[in-house]
C-alpha cells in the first residue's frame, strides 16, 4: 500500500536536486518512515515529533490536516479521530536533504496535541550545564494538563513504550 | 564508547515514570540515536532535525551547546566545529515518551543552521491541498542564502545522501 503511495513522489536523482531543486524527493528511513515535527502556527512552540508513512504525508498534504503513522499500533493514524484534537495544517515543509517534514498546525478542542493531557509533548525541561548522572532531575515546564486522558481515551492502548 | 555514556541516563522502568516521573531516561532506537528538533530561542522558527547518541545528548547538557551525531560521517559532531556557526542551548526539553529532544538555541556567525546557506534547513514549503503528484513543485520561504557552503566547507563531503 505504502509503495504505491511512494510513487506519487519524485525519485531521487541527485543531491542537487533533492537539496536546490522543487521536486519533492521526500527520504523515508528503513521502516518507510519519515520524521515529523510539529509546531504551533501562532507560536512556533513545539507540539511533538511524530512520523508518517507515505500514505500519512500525502493524505496530510491533500487534506491539510495531520496524518502520522502509529509505531505502536502500526497504522496510519487521523490525528484527533478519537481525542477531537484535529491538527488543521496552515503550513508544511520539508528540509534541506528532504528526510525530514515540518508541520505549522492550529489544535482544534482543548488545544492540546499530547496523549498525557498537556499542550505540548514537551511539557519537561532537562537542567543545562549539570553533569549528567542518574540524580539529574526533569523541570515542570507546563502547569496543568489540559484535558484528562482516562475521560479521553478510556482503556485504549497507552502510545508509549518502554 | 556510548554504552558508557548510556549508563549515566535512568532505566526505563515503568511507562508511568517515563511519562510522568522525573527521571530522565531517553530512548534511544536500534541505531543508538534519538532525534533532536532545534529551533530559534527567539523566534521558535524551526531551524534542523538532527540525531544525537548518548555521548552527543551528555555534551549538549554539559556544555550548552549543540552536539549532534552524523549519520553519514557516522561520529559526534559539535555544532559549529568548521562552520563557527555554533548553537548555544538555551533550553533543552525532551517529550512524554522521551524519545525525542527539543534544543532551543541561540545561532552564533551568520546564524545559519542549514549547510546548504540557509538560516533554517526548511527552507521550502510543499504547496497544500493539492493532489500528490510528480508535478507537484516546492516552493521557496526563504529568499537568501546567508553564507556560501563552497567558501566555508570547502570541499568537504556534503552530508545529504541519495
Amino acid at each position: 500500500m505504502s509503495k504505491e503511495y511512494q510513487k506519487k513522489f519524485q525519485p531521487r536523482v541527485s543531491v542537487e536536486e533533492v537539496e536546490e531543486g522543487s521536486s519533492l524527493s521526500p527520504k523515508f528511513n528503513q521502516d518507510g518512515l519519515i520524521p515529523c515535527v510539529t509546531s504551533d502556527s501562532k507560536t512556533n512552540e513545539v507540539l511533538m515529533v511524530g512520523y508518517m508513512n507515505a500514505e500519512a504525508l500525502t493524505k496530510t498534504i491533500e487534506n491539510a490536516e495531520a496524518y502520522y503513522y502509529s509505531r505502536s499500533r502500526q497504522k496510519v493514524w487521523h490525528k484527533g479521530s478519537t481525542s477531537g484534537l484535529v491538527q488543521t495544517v496552515k503550513e508544511i515543509r520539508i528540509d534541506d536533504d528532504q528526510d525530514s517534514i515540518w508541520l505549522s498546525v492550529e489544535v482544534g478542542g482543548t488545544g492540546a496535541s499530547c496523549h498525557v493531557g498537556y499542550k505540548s509533548c514537551f511539557y519537561r525541561s532537562i537542567p543545562l550545564k549539570n553533569k549528567v548522572s542518574q540524580n539529574l532531575e526533569l523541570k515542570w515546564e507546563e502547569k496543568e494538563k489540559l484535558f484528562d486522558p482516562i475521560e479521553v481515551y478510556g482503556d485504549a492502548p497507552n502510545p508509549t513504550k518502554l
